[in-house]
């Protein structure tokens, strides 16, 4: 994260907003306020935040718009860990480090902590202190990156997967709405906030959809290279469950070539941006880079 | 529902709106398109809806307008009865006289097919054609009633009252939230698009909290009273699961007395209004007679 320095200043404010924006833990439910907090304080990459904060930042949007979005696409992505650790989809013991929710609670408190943070991050956009137009615009952003057309769709296309042989093309399709959908409402949501044109919003869109893709192969290639514990989570756990993955369907080398190629794709969407875009760059090498 | 003709008319049209609202069920991901039109379509009382056709049609509102936030409560209320069926919540097998989705489908596509469907019901809100401060309303008053403070909370609350002995007011403080604040929200959406003032806000919440609780006492009381046939759902599953209700903590005659109490409340709160008030008093009606 040492790569843009207002990445430590936005996650720390975040932190502080995610604190706030979720019900204290001392009143009544407080086992569902519990797993709540569980689900989303506390750690994470907060990529997602991050994207907003650099594309609002990138058309010079007021830094105090940003926090809204920010902390929606936060609920939405912990909210769907949440259910999809559940036995009854990946089954996943460990999330962050951290016992997954309904380990650390009950399968039921999970079930509704994550409706709970689904439902919240739509009720803070629709309370954010800004224009009505602008926040018609981040809900129907989100709700559709959110939903069947989007993240919820990608990962019902998962699950029909398991076990099955899948090819580059239903891979990049599943990954596009399962992981995608919700990386490009992220750059989406902090350009509106800066009242970016039509053309803007197809260039951040361009580079959004090559990060996410970017994301889904290093996780791949880490869940092949890395251990359970620098990654929080279960490493070989697309192997154990036959998934399809990058380098299952292109041999590791054909992996990181791929992960070249989306690198040299995001910095021509960007490049008529100069050192304004220096913030989604750096999110971009993230994606390319990181070890967990 | 014959007791106001305009409820089989309106009840025809959110069909067709709700049908039009879901996901085809001939493209991907199939199988979590299918349980989310399994979820919605084709049962229902759809109470919640005809309170939002009532609410508005109080205040003149045009039609037209009321089909989004009759369609997105619909949607909310049809996610949260997939969830609580789950086998890790009530675990039931039948609901509207079919099987529910975990059963029809799997439990992963429940619980994916309840997430898309709470997206949904956001998306149509934010995506509706009139005034961006309608739609920003609508959202607030239905993510805030859906959420943690509301239904949701409700759900958690009942989870964790099973098994024990609750009082009267632990009772009612969770039937509030887990029924009563999407009931109330229904008739403030509708009332909102007929652009209610404070005052008539404030009797419409009175009615709607009145018959919030109504609904749930003479479901108690079905409960006992009427089977599993008549119901379209398990009967006696209240008793077998150790709940406290109405009737349990009131006598059967205590719990038929609340009801003629609740009765009066819902008639002052809308003695105001005239003959414009005769759909919402029928569905008062309604709540307080009805077999099933």
């Amino acid at each position: 994260m040492a790569a843009d320095p207002r990445f430590v200043a936005w996650a720390a404010a975040l932190e502080g907003h995610l604190d706030r924006a979720l019900p204290p833990a001392d009143t009544a439910p407080r086992r569902l306020h519990a797993a709540m907090r569980h689900a989303v304080l506390g750690g994470g990459k907060r990529m997602r935040a991050l994207l907003v904060y650099a594309g609002g930042t990138l058309l010079q949007a007021d830094e105090a718009t940003l926090h809204a979005p920010a902390i929606a696409v936060e609920l939405i992505h912990a909210y769907s860990l949440v259910h999809d650790d559940l036995p009854a989809m990946d089954d996943d013991d460990l999330r962050r480090g951290k016992p997954t929710v309904h380990i650390a609670f009950d399968e039921a408190t999970a079930i509704l902590a994550g409706d709970a943070l689904q439902t919240r991050a739509f009720e803070v956009l629709a309370s954010a202190t800004v224009a009505a137009t602008l926040r018609v615009d981040w809900l129907g952003t989100l709700a559709q990156a959110s939903g069947a057309a989007g993240m919820c769709g990608g990962q019902a296309l998962d699950i029909d997967a398991t076990g099955s042989r899948q090819t580059l093309d239903d891979l990049q399709r599943m990954h596009a709405l399962k992981t995608g959908a919700l990386i490009r409402a992220a750059v989406r949501m902090g350009a509106l906030a800066g009242a970016a044109d039509a053309a803007t919003l197809a260039r951040l869109d361009d580079f959004a959809t090559a990060l996410g893709l970017a994301f889904q192969v290093r996780d791949d290639i880490l869940d092949i290279e890395a251990s359970s514990e620098q990654l929080g989570k279960t490493a070989g756990k697309d192997v154990a469950q036959a998934k399809s993955t990058y380098p299952a369907l292109l041999g590791m080398d054909g992996a990181k070539a791929k992960l070249a190629e989306l690198d040299a794709l995001m910095r021509e969407a960007l490049a008529p941006y100069g050192g304004g875009a220096d913030a989604l760059r750096a999110l971009g090498e993230l994606a390319i880079h990181r070890a967990h």
